[in-house]
């Protein structure tokens, strides 16, 4: 059994929802990636009940916990206090703290106002936890079974402590035995179509198997355990993805640099040199934008209607027969532009299919390369933003399986 | 006191950081204004043992809760199930939902995974909240002191089954007394700029100012207790405005539809039956994305070059002049297309400034109207994420500044 670890986090802000707490995601990833499992996240907010009461509840609970936030100067911040109530410790005064936090107000030619002493103020047996990075210094100490990290909610100021103070702390005091997560990314295919491919591979007892659903790409897990033999691993790996085909556009933790789709089209266009332009419609614009400082992206132009796309390249199209419209543009494009491949993004489906999100539009897809022409058809359903979502991934996951496999 | 609410997350991929949880933000702020006090927030993985744990102590702890998560048909989806164990009570076939689960199928000319069955499986006497956005149909229930609300994670799911059943069942459930909150939206105006502008306006002691930066705006808040006059209250609303002149884009909270700016431009385009054609550098598609399914956007082009975007407009342009390239580019698409405004998003700055962090850009927008042209430059720095946004941004404020004001 691994040790368990919490994330508490502290402040009114996260509570009432007008900060996201990229914290706690931040923290738990770290962790599980040392060996470390989470078991929850708690935000509550400055309320010195409130604080008592779960830092009680998770001393009984975890092995240890990281807590960020309330140590500032001002009134509502209460970790130290609430520290000292909770485990009946008296706070006591660290004049090595005191001294670092007047010397970061020196530092700025700013007088440290009074109510800055208060974070010099520590829990009878903490140890301090240095913090060169804003006033305030973080402090540990073990209460019954858990020992307890506390740091600042600045994003900046806990990542640096994580790293230079709590993870190496953390290291010494559990013996840690970290998984590997292998991460199988698709697209063009459910969660239960996968599971369904992949119901008749036996997987040990050991692994666990895992799915996630996001908007753009469904993920299938396998999270083995750390003395895994690395030749099964791989092979276990490889049987899942052979069976989900060329929908696998990305592998994570095998040890080579994966990402999302956009990620793997953009290494694949790049390590080929290759150049790109594209005619966006129901994606609008979105396409182009995904692909963020892409050198290899030459232009791209969105058209609301095809009559009018078909005006302004000065050619004749049929709204009725997508493929030849697609070619006719495809090839307009190919010979009046730079680029080496063209990637035409069609649907059919009229304005009030393409709003509504029980009626599906038919996507259709063309990348025109040196070698001929390409396509894909898919019918998509949902709210607007799914549809655009999905009509600039499959585009792209056109131009990804042309690149990767030739295999449409 | 107002009646406490939590926020319950479930899911492996946020107990181990791989999503950062933006559903508990989304919910807290909405419960808040709705008069709710939001105490916790809590987030464990995919164990049934924990979700029990958890369920059983919120409902001793909360007047009510929203649980996000856990439940899609895969096998680590456990929520129901939970609900079941925690309350002891038997799950129930439910006839209704199985046919809604299966009409998502068929609407995608999909076959239904027999795994999706156990979507329509509730605890006996929890209420189904139909959710025409996916699979998976959420319930509620009351279990001890709480009042559980149980919808899927995907946020989009999530946000129109709580604004379309939660948000009315809450309402009519608890006698509530929400503050009133008035936030005035910027862009082009930083924080301490504002409070400068702001300062000699007297805030009465029990209204609270309050800022906040997001990537998309500076958003000023104002917040009166329930029984404010409402002249006072539009009064200083009014005042504030104004401070801030022609940087507001939209006032919420006084009762009529108000949001971003890109809703705003909306609105404006909409009311006015305008048409709008866009030729972007900088923001590359992110300005026609962002308009998502808008019919006033009749067509957009990215082009990555200066010189290509003159060669497939047949013009000559001038890099080192962009406010006369600006003009022939806009004139041209003006005459040629049939849009009845062009905007025209150019940038000065090479790739490496474009893509270094450190330094600036300066962002030159054109728009050409009827009643002649109108421009706006502006320098901004930072990673090429925000560069793309705020050039995304700034464009489209020209555009709004011209419909709202004609002041630029």
């Amino acid at each position: 059994m691994n040790p368990t670890l919490e994330i508490f986090s502290q402040g009114a802000e996260i509570v009432t929802g007008q900060t996201v707490d990229t914290n706690a995601a931040w923290l738990s990833e770290h962790a599980v990636n040392m060996g470390l499992t989470v078991t929850r996240h708690t935000a509550v907010g400055d309320k010195l009940d409130d604080l008592i009461a779960l830092l009680r509840e998770i001393s009984i609970r975890a092995d240890c916990c990281i807590c960020t936030g309330g140590l500032g100067p001002t009134s509502d911040d209460l970790t130290a206090e609430a520290v000292a109530k909770a485990f009946d410790l008296p706070l006591e005064y660290d004049a090595v703290a005191f001294e670092q936090i007047k010397r970061f107000f020196t530092l700025r030619n700013r007088e440290m106002p009074d109510s800055n002493r208060k974070q010099a103020m520590f829990p009878k047996g903490a140890e301090r936890i240095d913090n060169a990075w804003g006033t305030a210094p973080g402090f540990s100490l073990q209460a019954g079974r858990c020992w307890f990290a506390f740091v600042p909610g600045v994003p900046t100021e806990m990542r640096h402590l994580f790293l230079e103070s709590i993870q190496p702390a953390l290291a010494s005091r559990f013996l840690l035995h970290p998984d590997k997560l292998v991460t199988i990314r698709t697209l063009g295919i459910g969660e239960s179509d996968i599971q369904q491919r992949i119901g008749a591979i036996e997987i040990p007892d050991h692994v666990q198997l895992g799915f996630r659903a996001s908007p753009d790409d469904v993920q299938t897990k396998l999270l083995f355990p750390q003395n895994y033999p690395e030749a099964a691993m791989t092979a276990l790996v490889d049987k899942v993805a052979a069976a989900l085909g060329a929908h696998v556009f990305a592998i994570d933790g095998l040890g080579w640099a994966s990402g999302d789709l956009v990620f793997t089209v953009g290494q694949l266009m790049a390590a080929g040199k290759h150049t790109l332009a594209v005619v966006e419609t129901a994606s609008q614009g979105l396409l182009a934008a995904k692909c963020l400082g892409a050198q290899w992206l030459l232009e791209s132009r969105y058209q609301q209607s095809l009559e009018k796309l078909g005006q302004s390249l000065a050619i004749a199209l049929n709204a009725d027969d997508l493929p030849s419209s697609a070619q006719a543009i495809a090839s307009e494009i190919y010979q009046t532009g730079s680029a080496e491949f063209v990637l035409v993004q069609l649907y059919s489906g009229d304005d009030k299919t393409f709003h509504d999100k029980d009626q599906a539009i038919i996507l259709y897809n063309m990348l025109l390369t040196g070698d001929g022409s390409h396509q894909t058809t898919h019918s998509v359903a949902g709210p607007i933003e799914r549809k655009q979502n999905q009509a600039t991934l499959l585009a792209l996951d056109l131009l990804r399986r042309y690149l990767q496999h030739k295999e449409f």
